[in-house]
Parts: structure tokens; C-alpha cells; sequence
């Protein structure tokens, strides 16, 4: 019978992890042990949670607490004592739990049975790649900048002038939602047109993430008529409505779309170094098995940076060996040309490199930005530095001036 | 054109907040101001952000960077750039601005416009009071204790124990889903026979909340079912859903249940100081707009409380004057007879006072456990003191004596 392995912080007093644990095992799934006459314990060992590791840490004290050390402690629950799906596992493996102090939820590790339930990725970094027919090379992405309170021609212009810069995909900003101006179905129709005429034009191809919004139960047939309209792909806010909402897209075959997860409301839970979900597992694991062909997260460069170590860590949870195909890492947030390096070091070939700004704000305007960048790509797959790149590339050179 | 108020904590250097709160008014809505052409400034006034106040408090150092204070910061959003949904919501007041450093989403004010777009409560306290018949004073609760792995008649015998204890309501534990012993629907008519049972031989009712559980689409057919069959409530893990799942359960006419939301999960994102959402607006505000007719919340007295403060400011979020209806506090962990005074005195005559192991853990049973929290509300209401009373009451005498 197949278990679900969670891994917890803690912070605690030396010596107080092993009942910190025991209590976790037994008070998240059965309750009572030892008081339990034999034969029940024999029906109910079944439904046992275990402790399968305490690590005290005490090299690592609390930062405000003297007298507390960091421990790691992992926990195995039946999956028989939860249905397989996303809010059963969270209520019981983080749900009082999440309230009980200082213990953050690492990492959750799924054997084969419990993965098989979960869709992850419908077309994965290959898929993807597939649509695109862009395979060696990272693709490069941008963002609509103000497009709040402007109209459908504002928007096309400036996805026209993305497209032009050669970027492989352009995503709505996360908080524009179905609004009069920019309607939700116009939004898919009118930016096609655009970059269709744009790949007549050039032969390139980028492809438009539509914000999917709106009420629950709405979604699905809202995505359904968006693939209807030839939608390329739909941006999803999944943390500020629900992985299995995520899931549940993912999964229709009447929607069969690329998925953009954003990380809107995640640094809410993923933040704390005490409280909450690692980001790894929320962003990374999480996101991925329940669907995601893309991962946007915080970069580990920039004003606020995810710590580097996690933001590697959430990447390789979206990319490793699984069952489930794997999801585009993006990191996102300061990222201009020059970051380009660093990136494909950190993150690798199949990731995607992700600016606003770093498109926008080039003197030459986005068309310029969306070439620096590429230049910028091509210059690493030939494995030229940037600044002798740049000595032919002029959009390259002067985003280096603006930005390093 | 209505707007909603956001108030923020940060921190941050003295004389930053400013700057701060203009980088969030601006780049959560239109992105760019001064150097737009004045016509443009026109058309996009209506959708711009506005700092409403910044409060720095340099008494407040932050307790890990001594040249960092505590500030609050109020921003209003004009409620045209956001479809009237919690999704949309959160995603634009504490999106990315979630992953932006030490920033935690205080409150969230909505104008009486943008209020009526969400259901609240649909029996509210009003409402619970007249399906329970009780009135002028508070209810009690109690919960399932270690049923994950029994069977339905381990179940009902528990119920039968409780409901003769003379308790209200009677929650599933939260991490009870569907399972083979003891399916969602048969829980739910074999505790309504028992229920009924009770009800025959003692004139006492009580309601038994079973836990909405299972894929996000599927569950208002199964609270349709539920309905059919003659539930009485349904407790529902809301933060492991999404609001906007528990608001269409509630603004569904076809379910019409009392709705117990369970605050699994939400330590996740309420538990930091300096980070998420705080929990009198998690818990309390949006949780009750959502439509939650009862909301658990960590109590704020045994081993994890919640601070005294926050419990009490959660508890006026879900009763105080509103367009939209009162739902019930529900303090809970660590509660025992003993504390009935201090819990009336705390959260008012419209609360509910619940327990677990207070009642399961009393020398007589869960039956006694049940008659002692009835007879200190007894002595409560009539201004006696629980000691005096515990001379007449065996049960509430033995209570005392084991939890003080
Ligand atoms: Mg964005
Ligand atoms: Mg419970």
C-alpha cells in the first residue's frame, strides 16, 4: 500500500524532535496508539502515519530563540487515508499542521501509484518545443507592460512590436482580468491576427498566454472557447484559486492547452523561513504534477530575489526524471540581456528566459529588447561572450550599456 | 467608481514607505504615470492606484535588521481594473506584491458596491440559531476523534455518545475524505438515523457537519447529494479549495447547507509576522464574505495559540455590522469546560465553543464531556461562578477537577 513522504522544518529545543514527531505521525492520521487494544491496532496499523527520519540541526540555531535548534523531521502517511487529489493531501499533511508553530513543509515525495493520479505537464518542455519547433536553445519570453485601462489596439501594437523582436512567447499581465476594453475572447482573436501577420511577415512564430480569469466553475468552458478561438496558451493565477482547480484544466481534453502557472499570491506561503511550503515543492513538485507547462517564479538576481539555492532547486523539481513530463522554468524579475550567461548556467537550455523590462525599457523599444535577448541567446549557444557578440549585434550592445 | 482599500505591513528603512507605497499603487494597476502624455494620464486616472496613508512606526525596529522599522501602508485599487472575484482580487492587492519582500496584506476594505458582488454567510448566526432552536447563549460543538480506519458503526456509536452529551453540532474530523468504511453519503444517513434517535429519546438536536471532500468540480453535485439526503452542514477545508470554491457552494440554491469552514492549510499563509495575510482577514473577513456560516480558527489560549489580539480582532471580522450576514467564531484547540468563561467573556454569548479532546477526554465519556461544556454555559449565563456550579453538576465537578 503506497505512502506519502513528507518532509518538515522545525524549530524546537534539542531533544524534543522525536516527540514532535511521533505526535505528528500519529495525530495526522489515526489519533491513538498505544492505548489501542491489539486487534484494533491490527485494523488500524493500515492507517498509521510513521516517522521515517529525525534530524536535529543544532549548529543552526533560531535566529531569535536561543535555546531552539532547526531539525528535519519526515513523516510517512497511508495513502489510504486520503482521496488522491491535492486538497485531501494538503489538509492532511499541512493542515493543522500549518498551524501548529514554527514547521514549514519541505518536500513531499510521491511513490508511483500516488503520481500516477496526478496529469502533470499535457505537453511539457517537449511539447512545447514541439509547437514551436524551437529545439537547443532556450526560449525567450516578455510581458505586457500597462496594459490596464487600455484598449485592444494599444495591446496588438504592442504585441506586434514583441513579436517583431523575435520573442517565442508574449503572456498577459497577471492582473488584467475580463474587462470591457480588452475583453477576455477578444484578447485571443485580435492577438492572433497580429502574430499571424507577423509570422507571414517573418517566418516567426510567438505564441500569445491569454490571462484565463473569472469565477470557478466558469474556467473550463471559458478555456474550452478560447481553444475554440485558437488560443496559443492560457496564463493561470492557480495559487489564488486552488491546484486541483489547475488540475482540473489540465486534465479536459476539451481545453488542451498550454498552462502558464504564475506565481501571483504564492509569496504568501512561500516566503516565511519558519512558516509555510517551500518553494521548491510549491511552485516546482506541486505545480508540475498538477499540470503545469510553465513555471513562473521568482529569479534569484534583482531587487528580490529568490534565494539562489531554492530557485535552483525549484527548477531542477520542474525538470528532473518523472513519470510526468517536465515544466518550463521561468525565472522572472530582473532579467535583461545580460543575464543571459547566468541564466542558461543556472538554469539550462530548457528554461525560458522571461522580461518586462528588460524588454520594454530597451532604447530601442520592445522589438529591440526581444532581439537583444536573442542575440544574447545565440551568443551563449555559440559560446561567445556577450560584450564580442555585441561588436555585431547592435540591440545586444546597447542593452549591455543600459543594463551590464 | 468604487475602490478597495488595501492596508499593508512592511518593512523597511525610515523614509522608504513612501517611495514604497507609490511603487505598489503604480505597479499593481497602470504601471506608468508621470511620463505619460496628459491625454493618456486622462484615460487611465480612473485605473490608477493611490496611496491613502503611510504610518511608519520607528518604535517598532525589526527584531533581525536594526536599521530597518515597521510601517503601515494603505493603497487604494479602483475596482474597475478586476473582475468581482476573490481570485482576481488577491491576485491583484497581493500577487507578485506577495513575492516582494516583508510585506503582509493586513485588510482588505471594500466598498459597499464591491461588497454586494459576495454572498456572506447564507444562514449566518441568525439562521444557524433558528435550525438549531437555541438561542441566548452559545453553542457547543465537538469533533470525530480517531475515526480515519473505523467503520460506520465506530462512527455512529461515537455521534450517539455526543449528541447525548447534549453538544449542538458535531464536526467531521478534517481529514476524514471519502473512503470505503465510511463513504461520504453513508456517514451522512446513518448519522441523521442516529441524530434522529437522539432526538426521539431526549428532545436534544443536534447537527452533524460531514467534510466536503474530493475534485473541485464535483463537489457541488456531491453537496447536492448531500442536501438530498438530508445533511445538515458541511464542513469544508476551504484554504486547501480557494475562496471563490466555497463561494459558488454557497451561493448555490440547489445546496442551501450550512457551511463550516475549517482553517486547515492557512497557517501556511497566516502564521508569519512578516509575511502573507493576516488572519483576522483570512479567517474572518474574506471567509465570511466567501460565505462560510462558521469559521474555526485557532484558539487563543492552550499550547499554539493564536494571538489573543488577532483571535478577538477575527472574531468582530465575523460579527460585526455588515451588509451581509454574521458567521460564527469558532475558537478551537485546547478548549476544555473550565475555559467557557473566559470564552464567553472573549468572544461574546454568538460563538461556539469547541472541542476535541475536552470532551473526548473527559472521565465519563464523550457523553460527559458534553454535559460538562453545557453545564459551565449553564453557570455562565446565570453569573455563576463554575466552581459553585460544579456542586450540582457531577460532570462539569470532574471536568474542573482534571482541566482546572
Ligand atoms: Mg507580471
Ligand atoms: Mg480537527
Amino acid at each position: 500500500m503506497s505512502r506519502l513522504t513528507a518532509s518538515y522544518q522545525v524549530y524546537g529545543k534539542a531533544g524534543s524532535f522525536e516527540k514532535k514527531a511521533e505526535g505528528i505521525a500519529l495525530g495526522l492520521t489515526i489519533g491513538s496508539w498505544t492505548d489501542l487494544p491489539l486487534l484494533e491496532q491490527e485494523q488500524l496499523k493500515k492507517h498509521k502515519g510513521e516517522v521515517v527520519s529525525v534530524e536535529e540541526s543544532p549548529e543552526v540555531p533560531h535566529p531569535l530563540k536561543p535555546d531552539e535548534i532547526k531539525a528535519h523531521i519526515t513523516v510517512s502517511y497511508p495513502s489510504a487515508n486520503f482521496s488522491a487529489d491535492f486538497p485531501a493531501i494538503l489538509t492532511t499533511v499541512f493542515g493543522k499542521l500549518s498551524l501548529d508553530g514554527e514547521v514549514k513543509l519541505l518536500d513531499l515525495d510521491f511513490e508511483e501509484d500516488l503520481l500516477k493520479q496526478f496529469p502533470g505537464p499535457r505537453f511539457g518542455i517537449d511539447g512545447i518545443r514541439g509547437l514551436l519547433n524551437v529545439h537547443g536553445r532556450p526560449l525567450v519570453m516578455s510581458i505586457f507592460k500597462g496594459v490596464i485601462g487600455r484598449d485592444l489596439n494599444y495591446l496588438t501594437a504592442q504585441l506586434r512590436q514583441q513579436a517583431l523582436g523575435g520573442v517565442d512567447l508574449v503572456k498577459d499581465d497577471e492582473i488584467l482580468f475580463d474587462n470591457p476594453l480588452t475583453p477576455f475572447e477578444q484578447r485571443i482573436t485580435a492577438a492572433k491576427a497580429v502574430l499571424q501577420e507577423v509570422y507571414a511577415e517573418t517566418g516567426h512564430r510567438t505564441l500569445y498566454a491569454v490571462n484565463l480569469s473569472g469565477r470557478t466553475s466558469q474556467l473550463r468552458d471559458k478555456a474550452r472557447r478560447a481553444r475554440e478561438l485558437g488560443a496559443d496558451a492560457l496564463l493561470f493565477n492557480v495559487h489564488a484559486y486552488g491546484l486541483d482547480v489547475l488540475q482540473e484544466l489540465a486534465e479536459d481534453n476539451d481545453i488542451g492547452l498550454p498552462l502558464m502557472a504564475h506565481p501571483a499570491f504564492s509569496g504568501a506561503f512561500t516566503s516565511s523561513p519558519f512558516y509555510g511550503v517551500a518553494a521548491p515543492l510549491a511552485l516546482g513538485k506541486l505545480t508540475r504534477y498538477a499540470g503545469a507547462d510553465f513555471s513562473l517564479f521568482p529569479s534569484p538576481y534583482g531587487s528580490v530575489a529568490m534565494e539562489k539555492t531554492a530557485a535552483l532547486a525549484l527548477g531542477e523539481q520542474l525538470t528532473n526524471e518523472s513519470l510526468l513530463k517536465q515544466a518550463f522554468p521561468v525565472p522572472s524579475a530582473g532579467i535583461h540581456p545580460g543575464l543571459v550567461p547566468l541564466l542558461v548556467n543556472d538554469f539550462g537550455i530548457d528554461s525560458i528566459i522571461n522580461a518586462g523590462g528588460g524588454v520594454h525599457g530597451h532604447p530601442d523599444g520592445a522589438a529591440g529588447g526581444g532581439k537583444a535577448f536573442r542575440q544574447a541567446v545565440d551568443a551563449v549557444l555559440k559560446n561567445q561572450t556577450l560584450e564580442n557578440a555585441s561588436e555585431q549585434q547592435p540591440e545586444l550592445k546597447t542593452a549591455l550599456e543600459l543594463w551590464g
